[in-house]
């Protein structure tokens, strides 16, 4: 019985990068043509890494990613690789005027030396983080071929989410193995609905199916590979690791059958650990993609900062976090034991620089109290932030939470100064349970807790005035939470939300807040997506707007 | 001969405010109904402003929008005005499920109480600021209908922008006269674009045109009104204001012929004019629309800052328009006594807040020097700013050019602080040509020149160290100005832009530049949009880009 061996390389581009790109891409066919594979998939756009966004307009950029794409296919075929057919993501030419390109999102097969076939990406999502429609022209054929005696046929990412299309050509095209390339961003539970649609796939059109995703963060988006391999039955032969490259290797039989061939198998993972790791990747290549070296971030003692300093940490090793506890005359004494305790945990550095007499001085000059005196707190720890950051070369980190962006509880200009913001996307409720899953997982590990006890249990204070607790201001969390997701993840309107049994006042008051905070949103550091309504691209609302 | 009087009445709605709006387009049936107008035309979404973004997901919204709509058809029956036909835009649903709508954006015809005829616009746009596949699904059905003998079609903005769809159907319907209902924002030399169109669809298909356009700012876009009216042959009859409300009054015969019957005319101005009001007119609304009583802004003696300050004066009077000099040790004589004289020549409000004392604590507490320290005295001036703000509630005013926001030749937290930035699409050279063409108006009309010459004539400088010029930094403005008109406008790849005789270094330098300011520009605020290339919406990349 005709077998042949299938490579899907799970990679982590950089967005613009084509020359990395390529010699990533590279390696990993080496790889799998050392394991014997005949065929290697890729991701959507490993070429140029994804999205790109408006670079799908330039012209100059379009064709550097199709040379740079028929180069590869030819140093394939003179490293002794041509053999292989090698399944990869690129951005084409459809049309281009003056500069201005007009792009398809396109899979292409090379083999030989040169590109021996190209999909256009038929079905462009336009909806929440996505602007395909945007930025790309769609295709309407379906790409079948030939290799060492299997049909094969490749469609991308959103095409398996919709109807129609390409797609719908699959058995009667005959195909044996379709082949998905992918850029899927992580949310929460995406995990399982992708494995559906996978199965429901080869299921509908009697194929096997090989599903490549990226691996890797590039700006609010993590991609978390979780590369799915089903067979013509539908069921999973194998799957990727989720935020780590792999190369995964199956052995496909002409009857629709499939076996692991190799590869570095992970069990399933709980959703807290999955944040957790979306949130590190994100992170860990937003530094290192950009250049920088180390991230700087103030430790109040408080909980948000606690987990930013551990995700860093994870993400970055502990001698690339500076940590920067700020006091002001407000401060508890706790604010500052617990700080210092979260940074001796986390083996981090630490210095301490006192607010108080710039706070003393503008006070007293420009005669402030009230918010205007409780911002200028927090914007003078933004000044000290941006400071050591200019002097010393660190990417200053927001320590924000989704909920305070929700409502604007924090200070634009203030604690809110940064280029990155690890827990843009994490409700306040999510991130105690945060906490509490990382000390756990570090005591099960034999490792030291690395969050305090009592940044988790205190209750939660921004300390901008004698005694305050932030439910001197805000509902309790764990309401203010639920309001929010029944407003902003499932866009209820007012009257359904108290519908709910929640308190009419506090609804119109967390609505107003939502509404008045959206210039200072706009304004903001980006951070990783982990919901599927993060703050930023997912959510594009008007600045000027009477509706409540 | 019959004929029919028909108003576009050309209104500035508030996104969200659906009662404000409909009293507005109450107040001009009213007027219109004086006047003997038998057909009111409104513009684009009037009943909930626009652009809604995703508020058109939001179902509580749209089913609001609806019923408010419904609701103002029995309001002009009940005050006698069910007579006249009013045509108007307002989003409608087309589908929804558990708070989400999927939603319409409509033309819809009321009289005698109720809705007798709705439209869905057929081409949504997707592309510079738009997100209209984003936000609507298209309608594919022309309406027509007869009114006082004449027949009407309604399509709607973007509909006449593309070729086929309903705008083909016209002259088949047996249309007299099309009517088109349009939110298009300001771009210099849209004006002459639009008018092509409308004389296009006239000729095509044998019908007069009444294009109602939207006027007044809303977030980063500017609707200049300017609404158009030709007969069957082409011919204009009749413009509405730009830049301001306005009611249009044209009286059309059975044989395609058009009269005006009663308009505020005004005669073309020039490119100056148009750009100096579409800035004016995007402060003012951006001020009165979100509750703003006042402005603050720092005066730098720079030509920035003074052009900042006379479009706030010309856009909220002088009372409105505060001022602050706040000199460091590198000022210079100049920038003290032209902040000064700016301030006298508008009569704005002025104080003077030295940071010398503030830069000097942080500087000697932190051991800044170099870029740290220059940065640190504009992040003094932005909290300066931003306390005088919490104070006394003022909107913060940004200064920076779209030259600096390009090249990021600013601070962030620190001189580009504030929730609106008047001169954010304007480029450096421009800035210079508005400051000459408003004091010569100024002069031309016997008023005092608000701009001091010697900010206008003075080498530029951020003043951040001594001796210190812009040139020092970056090349010749001229120069960097066509550079950038070349990469950003004119999406031109590097090779190409070396290729029209500029230096290679300078081209590398200033490309490298704007990639690596992407990150500040996503955290800057709006500001009003003039070009076809605006940052904000217009141009979406990536912040991770390794591209060059």
């Amino acid at each position: 019985m005709p077998q042949i061996r299938v490579a899907l390389a799970q990679t982590n581009p950089v967005v613009g990068d084509l020359n990395g790109n390529l010699d990533s891409c590279f390696e990993f066919v080496s790889r799998a043509a050392n394991q014997g594979a005949q065929l290697v998939l890729f991701g959507e756009m490993v070429v140029t890494g994804y999205p790109i966004e408006d670079l799908a307009h330039r012209e100059s950029f379009v064709r550097k990613a199709q040379d740079a794409t028929y180069a590869f296919a030819e140093r394939l075929e003179k490293a002794g690789l041509g053999e292989i057919a090698v399944v990869l993501g690129h951005p084409a030419l459809a049309g281009q005027s003056n500069g201005w390109a007009i792009a398809h999102n396109c899979a292409s097969v090379l083999r030989h030396g040169t590109v021996v076939g190209s999909y256009a990406k038929h079905h462009l999502p336009n909806y929440g983080v996505f602007d395909e429609h945007r930025n790309f022209v769609a295709g309407d054929q379906l790409l079948t071929f030939e290799h060492v005696g299997f049909k094969f046929s490749t469609v991308i990412c959103e095409d398996i989410w919709q109807s129609g299309g390409p797609v719908a050509q699959l058995g009667d095209a005959g195909t044996d193995i379709a082949l998905v390339l992918n850029g899927s961003p992580f949310e929460v539970d995406k995990d399982d609905r992708r494995l559906g649609l996978v199965k429901t796939i080869a299921e509908n059109h009697g194929c096997a199916v090989a599903y490549c995703n990226l691996v890797g963060g590039q700006d609010d988006l993590v991609f978390d590979g979780d590369s799915i391999v089903v067979d013509a039955a539908g069921s999973v032969i194998a799957r990727g690791r989720q935020f780590a490259e792999d190369l995964v290797l199956i052995d496909f039989d002409s009857n629709g059958g499939a076996n692991l061939a190799a590869q570095a198998s992970v069990s399933k993972a709980d959703d807290l650990w999955q944040i957790w790791n979306a949130l590190t990747l994100g992170l860990r290549d937003y530094v290192q993609k950009n250049g920088f070296k180390s991230v700087i971030l103030g430790l109040s003692g408080g909980i948000d900062s606690a987990v930013c300093a551990a995700i860093a940490k994870d993400a970055l090793g502990s001698d690339r976090v500076f940590g920067v506890s700020m006091p002001s005359k407000f401060s508890s004494e706790h604010s500052r034991t617990d700080a210092d305790e979260t940074a001796a945990r986390l083996g981090i550095n630490l210095r301490t620089e006192s607010i108080e007499s710039y706070v003393a001085d503008f006070e007293a000059k420009l005669e402030l109290s009230g918010l205007s005196a409780e911002n200028l707190q927090a914007r003078m720890r933004g000044v000290i932030l941006m400071a050591l950051s200019n002097k010393e070369g660190h990417l200053v980190l927001t320590t924000g939470n989704k909920t305070e962006l929700a409502v604007g509880y924090s200070t634009i200009y203030g604690d809110s100064v940064g280029g990155f913001a690890p827990i843009k996307d994490v409700e306040k409720t999510l991130v105690w349970e945060l906490a509490k899953w990382r000390n756990t997982f570090a005591s099960q590990n034999g490792e030291v807790e690395p969050i305090p006890t009592n940044s988790i249990v205190k209750p939660p204070s921004a300390e901008l005035r004698p005694d305050q607790v932030d439910q001197d201001t805000l509902p309790p969390y764990d309401e203010l939470d639920s309001i929010l997701d029944a407003y902003i993840e499932r866009r209820l309107g007012r009257d359904e939300i108290i519908a709910l049994g929640f308190d009419s006042a506090v609804v119109d008051r967390v609505i107003g807040l939502v509404s008045i905070a959206e210039w200072k949103r706009r304004q903001g550091a980006i951070g990783p997506k982990i919901t599927p309504m993060a703050y930023g691209r997912d959510r594009r609302m008007p600045i000027t707007n009477r509706f409540r």
